[in-house]
Order: structure tokens, then sequence, then C-alpha cells
């Protein structure tokens, strides 16, 4: 660690011998492997980058020039190259370093954003502004990974950067030939083609023989060539796809290679216009148990041995494991079932579907867009698409849930992973948006459910809707038993039968064993709570408005924003009902919410048993004599 | 109109002899142009898809095959040739056609959605469900406009439609050269390259005369000349950008020659894989008035003359002329602000602020994603963008909005036009989303102005905000006279102050007047209405909490969905601050308008005068004797 140790800034990198990165760049992969087989985290994508990286900051002077890093979570090694060597050891921890840029940590850092295909967006943002005010002297460097160049936005991008022949930006593509998984659609097939330079080179080797056979070969014949050669050479090679753009092509460079990176950056810099670069990396390098991994080259890993890179299994099914194998069961019993991933098959759990019917689990791209409304498409066809997306990403699919799905009636299963607090990956990863932007689709059905059994039920259910969108969330790690129940009114699990009925809780999917302990804890004040679990929380079952007539105060509990979230829905029906119960509504505060543990944000967020004891016995009306 | 009425359907299209068919389109522009000159609607579009439209139907047998129409807009020529010609006088009429595709009016209809770049997505959904379900002899036809594929899913798709070699799916590119202005960017640029397919043409010419002036030349130069010509064709053209992902390319094609249009269909039907046919044509042909407007062709027209096109003038300024007017003033006092727009740079008011400062002004194209996220990068970069849209657009960009922005605290105002209900267009048109899904975003501030006046107040308050977005939203049409503000009371204007204090009326943007006129009908019942207007109705104003513990009842009333909406969000307010009058919202219900005029859909919806004005005498509490 001598040579990283004495790294305090970029300054140091561009200082540091040539001869020396090579032993730099193996003190950096000891460091990376070492802790985040102990914090968990991105190992693949930063194993890939070290030395792309190391010829980044040696070209470009950072901050003054920009280096905007798409998908954040490959900035690890930008991390250490920038001063941060100390808190490294806190990866991802809370008040530790955060597992992507964070421009709290450093002047370096730029994008924080942890959704993919957005860096080329913002560099021609920051271009226009740096032409505009006359900072042309800084150099706008977007990294970019051939996995984020299958997501759209990426290409409304090169539209506009395109465009401009004389506003320079320098896109890196950092092509492992995988985002999560291998990259999918006709964007790999061009960059294979690049990567192998084939075509190009075998005409141009076919050309040579040619002429070489030709008995009488006058000097027009070799301008042919020759022109064949240069002139055409940006067309025929499959870099038309971007140099018919617009767009200067340099490549493809060995990523692994610091002085070939270095002599191709400081060309496109020189270029002077917009330029690609494209560098040929390999995910997982330079550690073996990642180099032989065919699944992921360990993209993240929560936790796993340094020396084997064995995961650690978990000894009861994670949520993610509970809904892939029952999809699997239900891919067996129903030929009409297809399954849709944007790029994430094995973190949404669809190992076992593909495993058994491959032609039938479609792997789109990072590209929720295109999952979203080619899922309507599926749906007019006569097939039943499940759409496994993380919760966050749905973001991106917003209108087409709404406009393409939904205004369509069409049946489609949204499956929403990583549901309400994920913590670990920051402020962009928590799922706390979902409840309440789905609350303004109409005709639309959500599930929360709240254990294993109500998964499985909410998702047999929801295959059955051919007449519109169906949503079901549920969160980040492994759900507790299942829960008992008391009884059920019209369709409302009771949990718990408050007596007197003091408090109605309305507890939405994993929240409900918190509702449950909150009940005992107010039970032992004297307090009554009847806690319900409507399991389909959209649209607001009518019978939660009977329930709270009867009690004095009602409490929704839910994991996503308060802002329009369930409890909102409920104590707008109740409104509308013109039942005057007071109702208080629970959840996450509408801010950024920074990394740290699940269980750690949501007490930060006031979500613990005695939290909500206490503001429940706060809000609770003393109890008149007579009833 | 003898043989536009003789067709009943796409089999009397195919069963019309050739010689026939230039008649046959010179009646339908006829009709277009009598018909939209008259109820207004998508004018210049449909005159330039007659040809192709008429080939489309000839080639394939719809509804078996299916034609998919990305941005509706250009499908009347389509309604005319499936049954439709009877309906088409009360086009966006009420109980008339609508404007856009509707499956409710037709079989031959799919999609309804009338935000652009969806068609391809779809696509790759149909065509996997016809191969998954053995449909496949069931054709799957995509037409795009050059100006739709410069959105982001567009590229999703090709990139899944292109990677899979033996589903066939067929990409009809509608090449105009433009969308609403002329296309911008790359694609643009690449598209123009194929148009004259110039490098190409070159090539041929310049080898064949080299190879001819050579004295002596052996078979082999001969062969190597075939070789560039043969199998090399696809690489040297700029279609290398749909060749290289593996998509076959055929074309250019002129789009109103119908026999060329029908063989390249039919070959593109016979090649059995993915493939692009680029039909080039010209929108506004065969109407002088439109060929020669070189602003957008007579894209979308309200009223307009059928002989000179000419448009007839509004009395007052619209909303987008007030804004724009106002910015134009802005942008010369404020060096630092630019503009963005998705391809709407006259619908949404820059015109002026484009004729001034061109530099500062950037048309993104239909790429929402991108005008937000650039918008971020420009604010990093020193400058203050305003983001132009209509306000259903802005769904497209809501994560990107929240992420890209609202997480990275740039100072970016986004300016929504067509918020609320806007009618004619139909349910994919109304902005009656923004208010609730903007909620959930922290840190944003949102203003609905009611009139000239507080607009051009509150966008000179949102370009000073540097720390985070702001949003302006405003309707359709043209505001009406400003009203004077009685009293304020800390930041509430407060327009009619209720004597006694019954009911506190909380208008939201242009239901301001509405406010008003239901004050005055209610103190004629002798009901005490005090009506606020906030301006700026995100984040809640805190006075209002303290005027609605004064008064017996508050009434929210806004231009959007009621779930989540402003009302929603001051209810959980006044909760939270544990105020317990009553609260009543009015807004738009959750559903999915139907088509009609402004007026006639909030009529629907309950919000006039004497409606809403009934509901609040339903829902006031009889006057207690002592207060």
């Amino acid at each position: 660690m001598a040579l990283l140790n004495s790294i305090r800034g970029p300054a140091d990198v561009r200082r540091m011998p040539e001869a020396e990165l090579p032993a730099l760049a193996e003190e950096i992969r000891e460091l990376l492997v070492r802790t985040v087989s102990r914090t968990g985290g991105h190992l693949g994508p930063n194993l890939g980058v070290v030395e792309l990286t190391i010829a980044l900051h040696r070209v470009f002077n950072s901050p003054h020039d920009r280096i905007l890093w798409d998908t954040g979570h490959q900035a690890y090694v930008h991390k250490l190259l920038t001063g941060r060597v100390e808190g490294f050891e806190r990866l991802r921890q809370r008040g530790g370093l955060s597992g992507y840029p964070s421009r709290a940590e450093s002047e370096h850092d730029v994008i924080e954003n942890s959704h993919a295909s957005t860096a080329l967006c913002y560099a021609d943002g920051l271009a226009k502004a740096y032409a505009l005010t006359g900072q042309t002297d800084r150099a706008v460097v977007a990294v970019i990974g051939d996995g984020a160049l299958t997501g759209g936005m990426a290409w409304e991008a090169v539209n506009n950067i395109a465009a401009a022949k004389d506003r320079p930006v320098i896109i890196v593509v950092n092509d492992n030939g995988r985002s999560y998984a291998p990259t999918v659609g006709g964007i790999a097939d061009l960059l294979s083609g690049l990567r192998t330079a084939g075509p190009y080179e075998r005409f141009l080797a076919w050309g040579k023989n040619t002429v070489r056979q030709t008995p009488v070969v006058g000097q027009p014949v070799y301008d042919l060539v020759h022109a064949v050669k240069a002139g055409l050479k940006d067309l025929i090679a499959p870099q038309a796809l971007f140099s018919g753009m617009g767009l200067k092509y340099l490549g493809p460079v060995d990523g692994h290679d610091v002085a070939a990176v270095e002599a191709a950056l400081r060309r496109a810099r020189g270029f002077g216009g917009p330029v690609l670069v494209h560098c040929v990396t390999e995910k997982g390098r330079g550690w073996a148990p990642a180099e032989t991994d065919e699944q992921d080259k360990m993209h993240s890993y929560r936790r796993t041995d340094p020396v084997t890179g064995g995961r650690i299994p978990a000894t009861t099914p994670t949520w993610t494991e509970v809904f892939g194998a029952e999809l699997g069961a239900l891919a067996a019993e129903r030929p009409e079932l297809v399954a849709i991933t944007a790029a994430m098959l094995e973190p949404t759990g669809l190992e076992q579907m593909q495993a058994k019917f491959p032609e039938r689990v479609f792997d789109v791209g990072i590209a929720e867009q295109h999952a979203v409304t080619s899922a309507a498409g599926l749906a007019m066809g006569g097939v039943h698409p499940v759409v496994c997306l993380y919760a966050t990403f749905l973001n991106r699919a917003f209108d087409q849930l709404l406009l393409d799905v939904a205004l369509h009636s069409c049946g489609v299963t949204f499956v929403l992973d990583r549901a309400g607090v994920t913590g670990d990956d920051g402020p962009s990863h928590n799922g706390m948006w979902d409840l309440s932007i789905l609350q303004v689709v109409p005709g639309l059905r959500i599930a929360a459910p709240r254990d294993a059994a109500t998964l499985r039920r909410a998702l047999r259910e929801a295959v059955e809707v051919t007449d519109g969108p169906t949503v079901i969330r549920f969160p980040k790690g492994t759900p507790s038993a299942d829960l008992a129940v008391a009884s059920q009114v019209d369709g409302l699990d009771v949990l718990v039968a408050g007596e007197p009925e003091d408090v109605l809780m309305v507890c939405v999917g994993a929240l409900a064993g918190l509702g449950r302990q909150v009940a005992d804890e107010l039970a032992e004040a004297g307090l009554g709570v009847t806690v319900v679990d409507p399991v389909w929380v959209r649209p607001v079952n009518p019978a939660i408005a009977g329930l709270a007539r009867r009690h004095r105060v009602v409490v929704t509990l839910e994991d996503g924003g308060r802002a329009g979230g369930v409890g909102a829905a409920i104590a707008q029906e109740l409104r509308d009902a013109r039942v005057t119960t007071p109702v208080h509504t629970m959840g996450l505060p509408q801010r950024f919410l920074e990394h740290g543990k699940r269980a750690e944000v949501l007490a930060d967020c006031g979500l613990t048993t005695p939290e909500i004891t206490r503001r429940i016995k706060e809000v609770v009306p003393a109890r008149r004599r007579s009833r």
C-alpha cells in the first residue's frame, strides 16, 4: 500500500513514473478485494476499471476537468485516487464512504444518482454551459458502460452531443460486454463487431491479396484500394453507427494498458469535438473468483470470502427467492406467463423461470421504458407478462405504465423488488416513491404482501387479472415468519382485534410485524389496538371506513413516502365517506435518505416499536367517560 | 369523394385498381384540408402520409396484421381507409372521432397513447407474443417518424428488435425531416445522409470511372469493385447505423409513390426478420399553405382558413404567449438564463427568446429525459435552465427530475404548459398528473399562477432559485383578466375575505376565478367564504393551517387528479398540525378523461360554479348557535 498511501489526489497520480503504475494497480486491486469482501459492494465493475481510472486522472485535471461516472458503482478506484483511501475501510457503512460518488465527500464527484445511462446527458449540459460561459479549457469526460448504452436516455444524449461538431465531449465507453449479466441486443452485437474489428480487417486483407494477384495493376487501382482504406475506413467498420451520427470514433483500446488508454484520451482531448473512445475491459480483472464467475463476474456482493469469493448463503429464503420460486412454479402451470427483466435477471429472482423456460424470459437491457411498453405489446398479443424491476427503477417508466399499460387496460403484473428503504446504496436506491406516484394510475391494483405466504397469494391473484395492471411490491432482505390472521373482515386480514376499539392500525406490507409489536406495547398501557393488513392497498378496501368509524384514532404505517402514499389515500377515502375519526399517517419523510443499514434508516424515520408507540399514545384522545 | 365513399374497409383499398389510387389520394387530401381547417387538428402530418397509408393497407391485412402508428396524430388517413369517413366530419368533437387512434372506434386501431416513440416497443412485444403463441402469419408493422426516433425508448426498442434475427418486425420510418419543427441531432444528420445516399452513390460512380481508366484490368479488379458494390453496400452508406445493429435496411423509398412503397413493404414482409423501410415523405404535401410554411408545415391547427391556411389570431394573449414574452424579457436581463425544449419550440412559447438569443435555446428532440438531465448538467455548469414542456410529457422524465435535478439540488425551472384538462386531444394529453407525482420530490417548489400577472411574478421568482428545482404550471388557452387581491396573509393572496368565516376555499391556479364565483353564490345563501390563492402550492403555506382553524370547512379546488394532489397535501399538513376542521378536496377524478372541450370535461368532473356551490352547501355543517 506504499504507493497508494502516497496519493493524496490526482496530482500525485499524474506525477507518478509510468514504471510504477502496474504496482499501483496491484495495490488498488488488493484493497478492493479485501475491503469489499468485508463491507459488500460492487467488486467486479471496479476491478475492471483500475487502469482506465488511473489513465483518466493522468490525462485530465479533475475537478477543473469534469469526470462523470455513469452508474457510480464503478467509482471506487476514482475515490481511492482522489484522497479517500482512509475512509475506504468504512465503505457503505453509516458515517463512512458512500458506495457511489458523493459531492459531500469530494469536489471530484459530480453525479450521485446511481440510476444508469445519465452521464452523457449531464455531459451534454455541462459542455453547453462551459461553451456559453467561456470555460472552454475545461474538458467534459463521461465514462459509460456498454450495458448503460442500452438505456434510451444515453441515445437521446448521443443524438445531441453528436450534433454539435465543435462542442467537445469525450465519451469513454467502458466495454466489458456486460452490465449485471452479459449485455443484450443490437448494441452489444455492434460493440462486439467493433471489438474484433472483423469486417474491416477482413476486407483490407482481402483487398490487398486481390490486388496482389492482379497481373498488371495501374496506379488507379492502388488509388481505389487506398481510398477504401483511408476515406472509407470510418464507414466500413460498424463504427459507422457513431460516425454516421457525427461522432468521432477512437478505438478499440485495451483498457488494461494504461499507456494505450492515456494515448487515446490525449488524442480525444485534442480533437476538439464530440468523440467516443472505445475501451475494452474485463469485469472482475485480476481476481480469479471474479474472472471465472460466468454469471455476473462478482458484480455486487453483500459479503464474500476474500479467498474463494464464495457467497455466504442466507438461512431463510429472501423475498426475491420466495418470489422466484413461486413464479417458476406458476410458469409451469400457466403457459401464457412470460417474464421481463431490465438487465437484472438474477437480482430480481428470474433464474428458476429462465432455467425452465428460457424462451419465455426476456432481458431487454437497462431499458425500463421498453420493458414496460413491450409488456403492453405482449399483453395485446395474448400472453401475460410479469415485469420484474427494483422499485426505484420503475420511476424510469412511469409514463409507460400510466399510458401504454393502464390506458390500454393491459393485463401486466409488475413485481417491484427492493421497495421501501434499502439503505446501503443510498438515496437513489430507496424504493420510497412507488406507493405515492402509482396512486394516480387509473385502474391500477397494488399489493404489498407482509410475508412469504401473502406474497405467493398476491402473485397468484395478480396473474389472473387480464383487464389492467397490478403491482406487487416487497422490500429488500428476508421476510419474517408468516403472521397468523385472527379473523377476516371483508377481505381485510385482522392480525389483532383491539379491545376496546381505541386505535385502528392499518399496516402496509412488511411493517405488519411492527404493527403487532406496537399493539402489544399499547395493550400494556391499557389501549386497545386493532391491527389490519389489507395486502391489496389500492384501491382502498371500503371495509376500512367501517372499522375506522368504530375506533377513536386511525394510524397508517407504510414503508414509503408519506406524501400521497397509502395513508394519504386512506385519509381521502375516509373524508369522502364522511368518517371523522382522526387519521395519523406514518411513513417515510419526503426527503432523500442517507445510506445506512435498513434498520438504521427506518429508526431515523421513527419507524420503530418504541417510537410509534410513543407517538400513538400522544395522539389518542383521553378516553371519554361514556362511549 | 366517389372513390373514398366506396371504401368501407381495407379490403376495398386492396381491391382498387392501381390507376385509381392517385384520384383516391386527391380525394383524401381534399377531405383532410376541408375538415381539419374547421375542426382543428393535425393537418401537415396527415397530408404527408396519404400514399404511405394507402400502400400499407394494400400490402398488409389489418386487423389480422397489426399496423401501429407512433404518435397517433398521423392516423387520420388510416381512419378514412378503415370505415370512418362519415364520423370524420366530427373529428375531435365530443361524441365524434378521436384525434388519435381509438380502440373503441375500430378494431384497426391498436395504440391510443399519443406520446411519441412508443410504437417500436409495442411492436417488439407483439412480435414476441406472436412467436410464442404460434401466430407467425401475423405481420407487425410500426410506422414511426424521424422525429420520434430522437426519443430514447425508440432506441431501446431497436436494440431489442435487432437482436432477434428471425423474429420479424417491420419498422417504417416516415422521414419528413421534421417532427413539429425540423428534427435535430445526429439521427437527423444520419437520415439526411441516407436520404441523399451521397457517399455510396459517389463512391460507386468514382470506382466505376477509376476502373475504366485503368489500361489493363484483370478479373480480380472487377471482383473487387463488384464486392464493394454488392457485399459492402450495406456498410458504406450510413445505413450501417441500422445494419451494424442487425437490422436489415431498405430504402430510401419515395413515400409519395404508392407502387414504390408497396414494393418495398412486400420485400420487407418477405424478409422474415427485423427490417427497416425508410420512406421519404413531405409534411403538408399537396396543400400549398402547408408546403410553404417553413415553421412547422401546418403541424397542428386549431382553426385555419382552408384557402389561405391563415391562423385566426387570438384577441388576448394565451398563457403560452404571456410566458414567452416574459421569458424573452428576462433572458435579456439575465445572461445566465437558457431554455430547453423537447421539439416543441413554438408550442411552448420559445420563439421570442430563440429570435433574440438563439445560442441560449436548446431543442433536444423528442427527448424529455435528456431535456431534464442535460438541464442538471447546465445548472452544474453555472447557468440557469428553463425547461419548457407540456405537463403530460414531464411524466417521461419523472425519474430525471427526482434524482438528476432534485437530488443534486440543481437550480432548474420547469415550465409546464397545458397543465390540467386540455380536452380535445383526449386522455393522454390531459396534464392531470403533475400536481400529484411532483408532491413526492424533496425540496421542489411548485407555482400554479392564476392569471398573467401571477405567472410573470412566479417566473421571476423561480429563476432566482439556485439550490433546487421549481415548477410553474398553467393550463391551455387564455388566462382571464387579472384578479384583484383583497389582502395578503403571510404570502397567501386573499381574493375574498369571508364573513362570517364559514368556508375556507384554497384555489389552485386558473380555478381561482371559479372560486370567486362560488363565493358570490354562497354569499347569497348566507354563507361566508374566504377565497385564498397561495400561488406557490408546494410546500404548503403554513398560513393555511391558521386560517383553517378559524373556518368551519376547508375546500380545496385544483385542476389536477385528486389522488395525492394539492388538496391531499393540504389535508396532510392540517392533520400534522392537529387542525380538525374537515377538508373537502375537489379536483379531477382519477380516471382517463375522454376528449371534448376543456369546459365540457371540467363540467363532467363537477368543476363548475353551480356544482361546486351545491356540494359545499351539502358539506357545511349547520351553524352552531354559539361560536
